[in-house]
């Protein structure tokens, strides 16, 4: 098999990204993020066929034609929202993404910021270190967990696996979806997400990210919530009007939030880390080293399968 | 009805003691614990029918020989290892506990504390709060929670809370327990439990305290656990030889722990707030307000009960 040249994007734990076996297969050229391009010189840039991209800024037409041999852009992760997917076509150059690998723990990431809100684990946690158990006895009551009603805003495979984990809290599912899931008959089917709201006592956000969900979750999303809902997101920070959640959290308008993505990352927005209604995570979701290791397995296997056989095993459902 | 003279023992926060209800009924009279005794006249001492507890500390022979007319004590909470039923049965003094209603509540703490140590939670908010997501990128990665091996020590209504629980989150479930239980076949069953640990990843403590089960818990159980495994322990801080979980965790012997209950209460021990790899909460497991609301109210209406008709609604098992 001819050696083919490719480029990593990105900064890659070393489980993530077996460097030796690339080596092994390929000429291998690596930059930490999308500024790095300016290092690369021109004949490499022409010989790249294959990037693998790790990374959160926007990867566009203009970037795009930098490469004129690029053939395949394997992305790490299963949202690649700044990878724009119309340019990509336009250039021929195909894209494909790590899709079910970090479902569960996503679902788990959800699950565990819904117990930090609703448990008041940071607190719980101050309680003891800060001497206050010895001093004032036992902390401040909080808010139950199991029996309560739950809204899932986006019923894929993510949503689903949210929901799966909530009815063994005893919850009450219901969701949003642009059409009605062959799901189980108890789960509550809403075509309209503010409606949604209204009805439930804590939201969970499972939208795809991209332009066609930004801000979606609005205003109105939010006041139907009410002031004694909890509203938890795992999917990205854009699919919420940001400036109205903190207003909301800040006033006391809505009763918490449990968030692992935001609009800006990693420069979140300050006035987030003065709530103390807030159970926050720094965009972790998928950050276990097993689900790491197989995101960055299906992003090689991606490539090598491409070149090998021109079938990469995981494409983008825009380009299937 | 004739008013009887009833106290009330311990700290209970507003939503967990209707005092008016109770002063419509009775004539109440109350101390903060029982060191609080001293400051009771004789002949209120020799009145006192029925005594509503809360607390954590010892409740025995000498101190019920002080209430001559006591007939029950109903306690707030499942647990009532700290009242010591024989001496309670010498004395004819009835004794009630509030069973089934915190099941929930506990079993979605030792998720929170599963989750919480696997998944860093306490580490992922530092990173952003102390501005490394900014300065160094992403966390380290931590410990994927779904299709792990979890072993349940003591299969008991919150033992199989938390199995249902776990279940939702693709989880093999092996469990020890006196008997066998009539559960899912797919559960798999220890008559030996240092055997149960070798054979899991993390093990949920979920016996019952008091004397029988003092240190059941021993050193040769967290060393078949083994480096990799997690301890979760919502039941009783007697139950585990704590300097031997104390060493383990120091030495890094274990993956890590997640507490909400300790040897000594709020005075835990220093060593643990040292440690890296714990996630400890202040026995907050039931502090839930619905919860705390329900309990104290089963808590009254055991007394109400047996001054109407003789029957307290939940007493102990060994005195039924």
């Amino acid at each position: 098999m001819k050696k083919r040249t490719i480029l990593l994007i990105g900064k890659y734990k070393k489980v993530e990204s077996d460097i030796s076996r690339y080596k092994r297969n390929f000429f291998v050229l690596a930059i930490d993020n999308l500024l790095g391009i300016k290092s690369l010189k021109k004949h490499d840039l022409e010989k790249i066929e294959a990037i693998a991209f790790k990374g959160h800024t926007n990867f566009n037409f203009p970037i795009m034609k930098k490469f004129p041999s690029l053939k395949i852009i394997s992305n790490f992760g299963v949202g690649y929202d700044t990878i724009n997917v119309e340019d990509a076509k336009k250039l021929n150059i195909l894209i494909t993404f790590t899709p079910d690998i970090l479902n569960d723990d996503v679902a788990d990431m959800a699950i565990a910021l819904y117990l930090g809100i609703s448990r008041k684990l940071l607190d719980g946690y101050d309680w003891i270190k800060s001497g206050k158990w010895k001093s004032l006895g036992e902390m401040p009551l909080n808010r139950k967990v199991s029996g309560s009603k739950c809204g899932i805003l986006g019923l894929g495979r993510i949503g689903f696996e949210i929901a799966k984990r909530l009815e063994s809290f005893k919850t009450e599912i219901h969701y949003y979806s642009r059409t009605k899931k062959n799901v189980s008959s108890n789960w509550v089917y809403y075509e309209n997400p503010v409606e949604l709201c209204k009805n439930v006592d804590n939201l969970f956000i499972a939208l795809k990210g991209g332009a066609a969900t930004k801000g979606f979750v609005s205003k109105n999303f939010l006041k139907a919530l009410g002031r004694n809902g909890i509203l938890i997101n795992i999917s990205r920070g854009s699919v919420i009007d940001e400036n109205s959640l903190l207003d909301v959290l800040e006033k006391k308008k809505i009763y918490g939030a449990g968030l692992d993505v935001f609009l800006e990352e990693p420069n979140i927005n300050q006035r987030y880390l003065k709530l103390d209604n807030v159970f926050i995570q720094p965009h972790q979701a998928s950050a276990t080293i097993k689900t790491r290791q197989a995101m960055g397995d299906l992003q090689y296997q991606n490539i090598a399968s491409y070149f090998e056989n021109g079938k990469p095993l995981t494409v983008i459902p825009e380009m299937k």
